[in-house]
């Protein structure tokens, strides 16, 4: 693992990190934000998976999130959204290939050998930042925007026992049903639509739920709307009696302008789980 | 005046705007950040000035003030660091031309034409806001970074009555004396030096201090602190008995991981001189 940058920040430390994947066969670059409390001994992780075309960057410059996990003295974890590089198979579209991840591992074509992101984050990356960092794994939550939202939701609904709490800003929620999933999910994993369940939030939330708080915060105004499908996870968080809240934010749209303004708030939720 | 984005931030609005100026002779961008309290009445204006390379976006995605300035009912400017344009007169190096304005009215040379934000920010900006928004234009602060500490220290100290407080991020403090500031005086302003010196935090410091308070922050690690100047600005400050802080902050350095860590120290230090 090589050091890209270290900066104090918000009396920790905001890194970023460099290494080779074996999982996904190419360099990826993580952030972490370490607080002071990381000096003398492990500290809480929360994870945050951004969205498409972002990498690790985007949420570490803008999301204000360092405040809030330096007050609460909790680590934050920042992965990029795909492998990356000239050797990685991409597309000319924005929602396809490098940048688009979308935290599944491609079973098909070009993608295949790289875009294995559902193993990146769940395993490789946990098991190096264990090695590297003073993190407390046993105390782990997740969070996410739009389709980093899906892979928090999924991701936290598939692996029971992993994550105290789970939160999400605009998730695109019912990928199975959307053209933010069904194009991705067609390219990554085949037509097979059973294979496609198991990255579902809607269907995920139906069948098993969480184990554990979840909070979601959508914008009224949010551009990509009609492609987040929210309506169908608030009827399943609502039909099994999930425990959770979610809510409609009035006026805000899909920007980091929403999830700074929220951000405290979900900061606060996870330390209430994480601290428990 | 064009409407280039508005997103609901913090309870408020994060606007981009672009209008023609008259002083400048281009087109120029600039940010405002409205508090939900500007539906209902005038509020308080907190000027951002921004470094070198830097635009009008820069310390709005990334410098996390809308939290801080959302709490306490204020609105926040933030302005572009020079004019742009194909027809505007530009150099290769990062430090001067396009990004580099130096908050001073050029004399010399192709910049003459269009680099005049001295006047862009006192006069004609502040003109234009006070006759679109809902804004106290008696109730105003300045603060800034690197080249804007600067140019908020030299605008404050040389208006008197017009800010309440100063405050400022890493500063050049004594560009007269520096390689960040004879370089840029000598190609707008000339080889005269008396010119230079209305331009010169410490000189006017020396001559006249700030009628009010003053909080400035730089980092001991500071990548540029030689730059900086600051031991200059900390002699002429205890000199005269300025009311103010200057507070070396340890490990930091000059990114807006530093900026965003004290933004909420400097939001609520001019909140207060606002609000008297």
């Amino acid at each position: 693992m090589e050091t890209v940058s270290e900066n104090r920040c918000f009396g920790g430390v905001q890194g970023v990190y460099k290494h080779a994947s074996s999982v996904c066969k190419c360099d990826m670059t993580f952030a972490v934000f370490l607080p002071a409390e990381a000096a003398h001994g492990p500290v809480p992780v929360l994870w945050y998976l951004s969205g498409l075309t972002c990498t690790h960057e985007n949420a570490m410059t803008k999301a204000g999130a360092q405040a809030w996990a330096a007050e609460h003295g909790i680590a934050l974890v920042f992965p990029d959204t795909s492998p990356r590089g000239a050797d990685v198979a991409d597309d000319d579209a924005f929602d396809l290939g490098q940048g688009a991840g979308f935290y599944v591992n491609a079973t098909q074509g070009p993608w295949a050998p790289h875009f294995q992101m559902w193993d990146y984050v769940t395993a490789e990356l946990p098991d190096l930042l264990a090695s590297q960092f003073a993190l407390d794994m046993g105390s782990q939550s997740i969070t996410g925007h739009s389709m980093g939202g899906h892979g928090a939701l999924t991701i936290a609904m598939s692996l029971p026992g992993r994550f105290r709490s789970v939160s999400a800003f605009a998730p695109i929620c019912h990928p199975t049903a959307s053209d933010w999933g069904r194009k991705q999910f067609t390219a990554y994993l085949g037509s097979d639509h059973a294979l496609w369940q198991g990255h579902d939030a809607t269907l995920l939330m139906q069948k098993g739920g969480f184990d554990g708080p979840a909070l979601i915060d959508t914008g009224t105004d949010d551009q990509f709307g009609d492609l987040l499908g929210t309506e169908h996870l608030a009827n399943a968080m609502a039909g099994r009696r999930q425990e959770g809240t979610l809510r409609l934010q009035k006026g805000y749209d899909h920007s980091y302008f929403f999830i700074s303004t929220f951000m405290e708030d979900h900061i606060t939720f996870h330390a209430e789980a994480l601290y428990q």
